[in-house]
């Protein structure tokens, strides 16, 4: 049995899911012992250490031009010490070209089941994915487990349902008969989905294989080969990943420079050398708003971008305050608001919530706001926990600058101790109050724990303000509260013109910061946060071209 | 009964037809009086030359700034004398903003309803835009009906249905219902397919109405409002489709100015005034290279471009030599060779052709090819109506220049009385030798009925000049002859790695030139003669953006 039809059914299974869009998820999220052995945890671990120190030998990538590796962990605060196989520009782009020339002839079907084979052999490394993930990222062990290995197969699982889906979506062959009066013109014809060859996957430092692993296997899947060029600072755990891949590859008699790993330095960055290569023509990037505009604007390439965004949240009314504040208190603690989905500003009316007990005043709720951080952070069973640690050092600075801003600090950040790691580089959020007017301290992303509350004059101004704060600088996310049903669809309306999903009346254990596979769209493309989803039909559709061929039936 | 249930059948056909990609029209292509009843022509005719020296006053655009119109007829050489309400940029975007609050908020269902309906309207105005299609581009009467009328409407429909299935592909609303173990998170999730907002559609001289409307529709059917930038050369054929897109709107109580007519003068264009308008989000053009090139570049816009291309035709072997030279005569007298889809470049092994009849050498399939333009050009119940008139005087330049090639002249390009219009503008092809050293020759577009018969060394050199050619200039069509089932295949995918449809051994009453809706791409975004192609899925999902937003369920 080939390896489509081994994985036939989860395959459909996941098509069917993209589109009913309830929930679904391949891998199980939770890191349990019954679902993944009672060593799993163990092993992993064991395994994650057995690297550190050393050459990094699981790639199929012979012939090293050099070792390199700048990977720091965030709660030792000292480097990994393993090196990558490093390869020139040149070599790695006639390596993919070569093999180009064999994958884009493997079918669709062989294709999606050799990635959903590497998937699973990847979920046997989820252990260790999360343990590289902690100690790249500073993401706590229950986020990094999630985060890194079962969302992020899901993930990787919906661009190959996505793409698989589109390949086959208009048939291989087909008799075009034209009834011309007298007689029919019969033609024979054919449409083949044409790769576009050299995919460039430029990984983060925060989710290293969550945001990469959708462009990855969408380019695969639909004929590409790719250079997966992951950040500096984390490597491992989508080093891992690429290794999976390419033992798949190779277990298959295929070429494994299909999917090849391109790790650089931080003081010698080959990505503008890739990505302005006349050969790569697929680019897929998660990062900064300047590097990836300068992506967007080169000529000739499809580019798919996740940038920065000023994620808004707004406070109308709501049944219960109390649990509005713990909600919102645990989405900027959450992985100390290093995520693209984190909120940044909160809009308050300076009258106040209304609530069923009545209007709960703007500094009732501030702090009502920080009390709730400061409860989750001096948790020692929690708080380290959610936290995580900061992955990289100006975040730190940007926290510190943010408490010198203008208006009433109501909450310093503060380090925590880790109880497992005393080196741990941590901070609580910072919680600035400012005022509707100050546009310049609040249009920009603040990414870290930095919580923004602003006093605006109504429901209508903070709505505004977040509209164009997200169609001006991008919006990934938007958290609302309301419990009134007409402001509830003018925000519907008027955010979802700024291509900005909303996340209404969250309490309890789900956040606006959450996003899953099959059922949300991540990032919209309709605003500057970045022109790509998540894993929409535009995000694999752009992969290919179709070419149709044309001959008289006999 | 409301115009979505009126039509919703047709709309199953055509989407259902998208798929199966067999023979589907909505609209039949023959101007027969049996289906478009008896008066239909004369009727037609009468109402064209009604609109002739006067404004045109069917447009619900009122207070025209001024009044513009510089068609003329490739047939009389004489103005057609009508006039168009011109506004400025500022008014027809203001005009576009205000109509496309109302317009995005129509259902799916309702704009593919309107949309059709429009569509039958236009059906019953065929005729009238026959002629004017005619006196506007120079097409032969039956091209002229086809092109503009029945093709053109399938198209429409097509755009219309690729449109709509997308937009109905994810659900509005689901219950996402997630087992966490001990309780579920059930969140009601709904997703809104944002309209990017005002589209401008620019339009060529040659297919005024063929090249508009899968773009207009296309933007339309997903909620953008359009603002249609016709060819100063070419109006009235889409004047009389976007009047009627006007009166359905009229009729259902909405904003005619959801489609706006902009007509401008070769002395004053707007079109980059448009284009460059950062309201205007959709770009779609048909047209020169240069100008395509410099909207694709524009940032911040999604653009659909249709440019040039060089055809190539490869003659390797064949079952009957001259059925091939009438068919490839036929493809370039076809409208005088002024088609984005009409054969430029004749490779011709030096060996000659294979046939069973054994190797026919170059000279002899000249000389056939020759003959064959000639017998249809001296046909006078064929040859008149075949190449109809030249719409631009530079191409009858350049088909004086191609004459002055280095070279043997196999045939020189001569006019025709045309037994209608004594001034018809008229020219034969002309049929130029070259060698396949020559590449500035050949490589790049030579518009008009030009033919270069270039002497190549064998087939696979002959592949690789096309391939390049294609990859380097763009091409939009490719015929190719051969017996040899290995060959066939090379030829296949060497120009699908192009972009580039091949015709394989077309004879009798199919041509290279023709292009089926429902059935065939047109252009395939592969190449550089256009980044977009008709109607595939990426043609209407970069028109809107899905945005989802999510609430925890009651």
């Amino acid at each position: 049995m080939g390896l489509f039809e081994k994985h036939q059914s989860l395959l459909d299974k996941a098509i069917e899911a993209l589109h009913s869009r309830t929930f679904f998820a391949a891998f199980p999220e939770h890191p349990s012992p019954a679902v993944y052995g009672e060593t799993a945890d163990a092993d992993g671990q064991a395994k994650f250490k057995d690297l550190l120190g050393k050459k990094f030998e699981q790639l199929h990538q012979p012939g090293a031009e050099n070792w390199a590796g700048q990977e720091e962990s965030p709660y030792l605060q000292q480097p990994l010490g393993i090196t990558y196989p490093a390869f020139s520009v040149p070599v790695l782009v006639n390596r993919a070209r070569q093999a180009f020339a064999t994958w884009r002839k493997v079918t669709a079907a062989d294709r999606a089941g050799i990635l959903i084979e590497s998937l699973e052999r990847v979920k046997g490394r989820f252990f260790e994915i999360a343990y590289a993930t902690m100690h790249t990222t500073g993401q706590g062990f229950m986020m990094a487990f999630q985060a890194s290995g079962p969302h992020a197969a899901d993930r990787a699982l919906e661009a190959i349902a996505a793409g698989y889906e589109e390949l086959t979506r208009f048939p291989q062959q087909v008799l075009w008969d034209k009834p011309m009066g007298k007689y029919n013109i019969r033609l024979k014809k054919e449409w083949r989905a044409v790769p576009k060859g050299i995919s460039l996957v430029i990984g983060c430092s925060t989710f290293p294989t969550w945001n990469t692993v959708p462009g990855l296997y969408a380019s695969l899947v639909t004929g590409n080969t790719v250079i997966v060029k992951p950040h500096p600072g984390a490597v491992l755990p989508i080093a891992l990943v690429v290794a999976e891949i390419q033992n798949v590859l190779s277990q298959q008699g295929l070429d494994p420079a299909i999917c090849q790993l391109a790790p650089d330095t931080f003081e010698n960055m080959i990505t503008k050398q890739l990505a302005e290569h006349p050969e790569v023509k697929l680019i897929d990037f998660t990062g900064n708003s300047a590097f990836g505009s300068y992506l967007e604007g080169l000529p000739g390439k499809t580019t798919f971008t996740e940038k920065t965004g000023v994620n808004c949240v707004l406070l109308h009314s709501a049944e219960d305050i109390d649990k509005v504040a713990a909600n919102l208190a645990f989405s900027v603690s959450l992985y100390s608001g290093q995520m693209c989905t984190a909120p940044q500003n909160f809009f308050i009316p300076e009258a106040g919530i209304q609530t069923p007990q009545g209007t709960v005043p703007f500094d009732e709720f501030a702090q009502k706001f920080t009390d709730q951080i400061n409860s989750l952070a001096n948790n020692p069973k929690a708080g380290p926990f959610v936290l995580g640690a900061i992955q990289n050092r100006r975040t730190c600075d940007r926290v510190a600058e943010a408490e010198k801003l203008p208006g009433k600090i109501w909450l310093r950040s503060r380090t925590i101790t880790h109880p497992q790691f005393e080196n741990a580089r941590t901070l609580t959020p910072v919680v600035v109050e400012t005022d509707a007017a100050n546009t310049g301290i609040f249009s920009k992303e603040l990414f870290g724990p930095i919580a923004l509350l602003i006093k605006v004059k109504d429901i209508e101004q903070a709505l505004r303000l977040a509209h164009q704060l997200a169609k001006e600088h991008g919006a990934i996310s938007c958290g609302a509260y309301t419990t009134d049903a007409a402001v509830r669809e003018e925000i519907a309306d008027t955010m979802a013109m700024a291509g900005t999903p909303v996340s209404f009346n969250l309490t309890g254990g789900i956040y606006m910061n959450q996003n899953a596979g099959f059922s949300d769209f991540h990032v919209t493309g309709g605003n500057p946060a970045g022109n790509a989803s998540f894993t929409n039909p535009e995000f694999v559709v752009k992969r290919f071209t179709w070419v149709g061929h044309r001959e008289p039936a006999p």
